[in-house]
């Protein structure tokens, strides 16, 4: 028998029992004649401690110990004479009485410790080791809670977890897909799923009216900074629902993980924003709504004042920051700095500080005077004590960069506490989305999410101004989740694939399965698709989604611990009759 | 909205209500002036009722309906007059006030009915149609209980559910597996896991001492009648245990399974049984203990009596089939039949009966006296009533088909009650196995299996002796799980490479990663993998595991609804860097 208890689990109450423990040693200490080890576990540490009473062999075994060694140490339970509150087992210590040695251990690449030395590139090479370090092994620990209620939550909504298959059929839309050799069919290639959106449409036509699945989906994109090739979704499907029906089901799961995991309670319903307003106010689809600082337009009161950089324009607006009218001229340029870098790419900044005695200080003072800056404040609702920060020019791009420069904002001024959540549902997408490059028109979420009923008549006149039966689920400016109503009729949908410029043969060669399925009785439906990973990763506080995943891959696609991809056999190669040619 | 209720809710309660259904139109009847539909969803069906008081709108629209519409209808419940006691449902009906056609649906290629007239292959290609059947979405209904349990139990037991990747590293031992190209680095492959196998053993070595998942596992085999060639493992290791820990841990899941999942109540331990015994008594590792009839050799007592047959065989064996003493000359020879098959390959079979008077019949009574077959019949602990049937041969061959036989005799018999659970474990297997063609040992288990501790001295002797720390679950004579105790010294395990004819280089290139792991302190542990799959069909009474996945694979690793494998573009190849060499 290995262990009588974990390394997290003894207490005062013990004190006088005879235990045994197995554990990594965290560390080896010795002060003078005393030795102490502090043995870790999933579930804590404990301490051992070794004086001039300790037996000879027993010393002499302590010799050789280091840390990272596997131990088995029985011993008698003592009660510490300077106890450890930080420590759950900080009140006991451990006098050994036998010590075997279950695996040695050489010196680890970098300290296994909460702050450890170890860079990122090694840590990965070594993620098993870095899998022992708290703050690793506690987002874990998260995912795994998040996934355990989310499967408790919605079988009590008696939604039912079907498994799709992996190895399916390479389809056009979307991302690019990982291919999989056939050597069954020689020449043919399955395809790993993007998503089971076409299979869970399926479960519907099938009357699984309530569907959802925790699923590995696949994407061959090239990586950018939080992107894995293979990520986690929390992929869910209704029937018989509309729009409002799914948003209120799955804001109760929200509510419930919000509950159970983080403690923290919400009675009212989420804010549910439109699209037109989201992007209005807050220049995304994905507002941060931890703070406000909204945008105001304020175009028509600033042109026709000679200031040609506004009257050229198509657009001028800008946001306030509460109590920044004290802003020195470094902070004002370093703030235009930002806005000017290449990748935010604003021409300037104007700023107009709101005095608290009454008078104003603007960038702009040669062109405004007192009152038009007046004007300005109020219609931005500004107060004294406050700085307005106004960004002008072609409307799109100034009301992302205006994004960026609120959400910079928000940092500089400690607005986006991660310990503080702010869910959102924004909803009203556009159907389509114009690709200049292409010269055609993209599904915004996907090929088979319905239009608006009453936008249906756009179809032929004005496709681009149609809007989706589609929302997406952000929490503190991170998109979480994404849905629609789906088409549930044949008809409609290969309207659809033609306006995306899907041929009729290629719609009938990739999704013919599902427009035959369409022929036999279809309910509406609708579903959700949560990011499993960047869920965990928000309520975890974190912005990397790999901080979440126990053994990513790098932004080549690469795992760097199993030296993966890598080259195989070229027998292999041959029963698949396949040849590398570069 | 389009229900106020499902089709399985109503009751005498609801009489009187107003209420909205929808689902589909199972059958529609039309008795004269009355019509019936029967709507149907995923919890039942309710009966709707027109009559002479219908109005004439409703009465059209009865015109056009057919099996597999999806209607909305809303009306109210009634007391029906002639109540249907199979029915839930069967108390009340409705009298529809408003129908709306939500689907039209073409007639289905076959009847969606608990026994339909489609043939397996008109069913999987419309398999969206076939899980719209009653008993194939209780399979499915089965399998998800089955999966929320086994999380549940899991996770009670403080294990962690941790998703290992898809995206990994071809491995040379086992069956093939199917490898994935690499876009962002030409010419070279991810393969997808056989097994999380090398992934759980690190999460080990890193101290999550209690793992599982229920992941898709993948193989490139030919594959037989029931194999698929992606498959789930409800997939599990521990630290710091011993096989005896494990078999407890596992034998707790199970209990619990049959009592949630299946209202069985198991008091006692499950039977242990080792490998040896079971070939020995039952010529199987995965021995049916639903019923007894256990072998018994006789090898010795019937040589020596001029009975050339018996007297030059390496064993001579048999089963005691309870009360078959008066079988007829017509059912001992169509059991002689079947044991002559050529798939089982018995040169014939000889019977005792032990008639119910004390005396004997046998097909061999000119070599053997009655006190001969006395002896016999003692031996095998037979009583008067029974039959003897005796087979010989090669030891091991003999042992098989006498496996086949009591199966066959178990059949006959109805001893193989589906419902009925024999559940036990095999326990001592041997570490490798020889295989002639190759001319080298395999593993048993996998090369991951540590040897027994008092057999490790035979490793250099006599490798084939070793029995190893590995297991197996079985249920009614299906092997539902297995698993080992591990290797955790790079050492051993070096030398575990060694006797499989793994060169250092090879075990260096495939699983150094795991080498190097074994490094830094790895724990002693030990784990499982059950075919979910498998024990859902087995709890569910059904022998193939295809009846319990939802979108399963043909004998050619076909999806034949989505028509996958299939041909990709020519541009997709050459991102790969591929080319098709027929």
């Amino acid at each position: 028998m290995y262990r009588t208890h974990t390394c997290g689990e003894l207490r005062i109450e013990n004190v006088g029992q005879k235990v045994t423990l197995s554990g990594w040693i965290q560390t080896i200490r010795n002060l003078g004649g005393m030795t102490f080890i502090a043995l870790r576990d999933r579930y804590g540490i404990t301490q051992f401690v070794f004086d001039e009473n300790t037996p000879d062999q027993i010393k002499n075994q302590l010799e050789e110990l280091g840390r990272e060694f596997v131990l088995k140490i029985t011993g008698k339970v003592v009660e510490r004479s300077s106890k450890n509150p930080k420590m759950p087992t900080g009140d006991i210590e451990i006098i050994a009485e036998e010590i075997t040695i279950l695996s040695k251990s050489e010196i680890p690449p970098f300290t296994i410790e909460d702050e450890t030395d170890g860079g990122d590139e090694i840590r990965m090479k070594y993620r098993y080791l870095d899998l022992r370090r708290n703050p690793v092994r506690e987002n874990l620990e998260l995912r795994h809670r998040m996934g355990q209620e989310i499967r408790k939550y919605l079988d009590g909504e008696k939604f039912m977890e079907i498994e799709t298959p992996y190895l399916i059929k390479s389809t056009p839309e979307g991302a690019r897909d990982f291919i999989v050799p056939s050597r069954m069919n020689p020449g043919e290639f399955y395809a790993l799923p993007q998503s089971p959106q076409t299979f869970k449409q399926l479960l519907m036509i099938s009357g699984f009216d309530k569907y959802f699945q925790i699923v590995k989906c696949f994407r061959d994109e090239d990586l950018r900074a939080d992107r894995q090739p293979e990520f986690t979704q929390i992929d869910c499907e209704m029937s018989f629902v509309d729009q409002e029906d799914i948003l209120n089901t799955f804001e109760g799961l929200a509510k419930y993980l919000f509950l159970e995991v983080k403690g923290q309670k919400f009675e009212e319903a989420f804010p549910r924003i439109t699209y037109e307003d989201a992007m209005k106010y807050y220049g995304s689809d994905k507002p941060d709504l931890r703070f406000g600082m909204k945008f105001s337009e304020i175009t028509e009161i600033v042109q026709g004042k000679g200031f040609v950089v506004f009257d050229s324009v198509e657009y001028v607006g800008g946001v306030v920051a509460k109590g920044c009218s004290e802003y020195s001229r470094k902070q004002l340029d370093a703030l235009t700095a930002f806005v000017q870098r290449p990748q935010v790419g604003a021409k300037g900044l104007v700023y107009v500080k709101c005095n608290t005695d009454g008078t104003y200080k603007s960038s702009v003072d040669k062109f405004y005077s007192q009152d038009d800056l007046k004007n300005w404040a109020d219609s931005m609702q500004a107060e004294p004590g406050d700085l307005l920060l106004v960004l002008a020019g072609n409307k799109d791009k100034t009301l992302n960069t205006l994004n960026v420069l609120r959400l910079e904002m928000g940092d500089r001024l400690d607005l986006r506490d991660k310990n503080k959540f702010a869910p959102c549902w924004v909803v009203d997408f556009p159907l389509l989305e114009w690709n200049e490059e292409e010269n055609r028109f993209f599904a915004k979420h996907h090929p088979f999410t319905s239009p608006k009923e009453e936008d249906l008549s756009l179809f032929d006149s004005d496709p681009g101004k149609m809007r989706a039966n589609a929302y997406d689920f952000v929490i503190n400016g991170v998109e979480i989740g994404g849905g629609s109503i789906r088409i549930f009729n044949a008809e409609l949908q290969q309207k659809m694939f033609k306006a995306l410029g899907i041929s009729e043969k290629e719609a009938e060669e990739k999704f013919g399965f599902l427009l035959d399925a369409f022929r036999f009785g279809a309910p509406p439906h609708g579903g959700i698709a949560f990011g499993f990973d960047r869920w965990c990763s928000v309520f975890g506080g974190s912005e990397s989604i790999r901080d979440y995943i126990a053994f990513p891959k790098n932004n080549s696609g690469r795992d760097v611990m199993i030296d993966s991809p890598s080259e195989v056999d070229e027998k292999q190669l041959k029963e698949l009759t396949l040849k590398i040619v570069k």
